[in-house]
């Protein structure tokens, strides 16, 4: 694990239960600026009962799968795997690889490291990609979480050739690659065997709280996964509402321009506060500040969370033009 | 697996689906009595925008485990470990187990043998509880389904005790214990330390769309469940609704003896037509007949779904007063 949380920080983005405890005095409801989640959720379309009291349709998985696949870009939708959010997916995936070196592209996002362990590989944290190039497992976060860093679709098509002589794997996690560079996804390269490409629903569609998240495999792999997820792993409301918002392009492509649009506004105002943005993708900013930690107590207090990592003084902020505003006026 | 279905027959209760391409020309919506899902479900309240919009907050979740544990009858909350659903444990809980025998109280549902199979077990399918004495894993569904066998605590118990003495853990599908006897569930008993219980949430409160199950174990078995699963394991709406409705024991009394009342009419139903019912729960009933497929198939093209199996000249039907009726009308 690379950014242990400072005791008195969060572990995870979007704990108000632990902001609560943090910040008992706090305006409440906080403004919550510690996820890389959209704050302009795709708007839900009403529910019928019977995605409630009945159990997901067969039917309805397949139709999902074959949305996924167009959307994200893989060959077809016996390559796609549904689950309850892409969190589930990363012991999983881990599994899928006996265990061996697994190496993890830090610093990122904790939970690869810790699922890839608990897989029982002995995992090693890299700076740099092609130490990755004799391992049995590797992963990449990208764009990366949480500083944006983008590695190119050719550095990675090396990456997997390298690996496949070793039999290795690579995960790429794509969580934030719906604000990241066009064509960038893997997802078309999946047909090369050894690649793995995992999608999240709720980041950019604002709506996590639904749990649902994708792998995209080669058919062989995403069958091991659907095997062991089984055959109602993705709750009846996910299906109903991601079955409208994959296939809703005009929407994608507002939102794009719309979260690019406050990110551009955030890095304006951040850097008439002289605040030096080290990084980021249009659902978060990575900063470097020596006030991090003060920072983080100031707006807690006030009762916006951000996240500050404790190995290094950074602070982690959601994009929210009203951050922004707020930052200003305070 | 026990009991296989038939080319032209249903792998799950529910898949209308698959209903749908075995009797294109019947009318619909189809009746699904496939299932053992109740069919008078717990009144979902209006959901908060902020169930969907947000990560599922670790507080909610303490919360709903602690519900949980009191309605279950789990000593505390480190006992309880929440899963979009049970099926997603079955697998997970059998690799709590190092790979070996697997022993599965047939005949019951198949997706026992399977997950264990997956967790690198060698499965036994056994009709006899003692020869599940000196297994690895024993798994026991109770109620069984199809047949609604109940196995005492006292048996269970001693088998438990017969277990630990080659480390040996028993799992117990508690799937249908609402409608089962007072008393039977074995989740009081998880302190001692080889057994894990299963809850289903969705099928008693008829709300199997949402995917929420449970497994109920002791302490560190449920911590390693939980690693797996990872902090955002249940979808907001499911804590949601599951928050009210695992407390509202009035409503859960009231279910209980409307679904008994519903059984004994079926039963008085297929008593009239001198129909052989071998067992069930008051969510389903399992009876003899040697038209089991020629039922099935008469049924299925009058838009009525059930299940029959292909090993025995069985039939089972879930329970609902207008089954009865139009069984009588037609």
């Amino acid at each position: 694990m690379i950014f242990h949380s400072d005791a008195g920080s969060l572990e995870h983005g979007g704990d108000l239960a632990a902001a609560r405890r943090l910040f008992p005095h706090a305006p409440q409801p906080f403004i919550d600026l510690s996820t890389g989640i959209n704050p302009y959720p795709y708007p839900l379309p009403s529910l019928a009962a019977n995605v409630f009291t009945r159990l997901p349709d067969s039917a309805a998985q397949i139709r999902l799968r074959e949305i996924a696949a167009r959307t994200y870009g893989a060959p077809s939708a016996t390559h796609v795997v549904c689950a309850p959010g892409t969190q589930i997916l990363l012991p999983l995936l881990a599994a899928l690889v006996p265990p061996g070196r697994a190496g993890v592209l830090g610093p990122t996002y904790s939970e690869h490291a810790r699922a890839a362990a608990l897989a029982g590989h002995a995992v090693i944290d890299v700076r740099d990609i092609d130490e990755l190039r004799t391992v049995d497992l590797a992963v990449v976060v990208n764009p990366n979480n949480p500083d944006g860093r983008i590695i190119t679709k050719e550095r990675l098509l090396a990456l997997s050739h390298d690996l496949s002589a070793g039999g290795g794997v690579l995960a790429v996690d794509e969580a934030f690659m719906e604000v990241g560079p066009r064509g960038g996804s893997l997802a078309r390269e999946i047909h090369r065997g050894n690649i793995i490409v995992l999608r999240s629903f709720g980041k950019f569609f604002g709506l996590p709280g639904l749990r649902l998240g994708f792998a995209l495999a080669a058919p062989d792999l995403a069958a091991k996964l659907n095997a062991t997820l089984g055959p109602w792993a993705v709750s009846g409301p996910a299906i109903a509402v991601a079955e409208q918002a994959l296939a809703d392009h005009a929407w994608i492509e507002a939102t794009r321009i719309r979260l690019a649009s406050a990110a551009g506004k955030l890095d304006r105002l951040l850097a008439e506060a002289r605040v030096e943005v080290l990084g980021g993708t249009a659902l978060f900013r990575l900063v470097r500040t020596h006030r991090a930690h003060e920072i983080f107590q100031h707006l807690g207090t006030a009762g916006i969370i951000v996240r500050a990592f404790r190995e290094r003084p950074l602070l982690l902020g959601r994009i929210l033009p009203t951050v922004g505003s707020s930052l200003r006026k305070r």
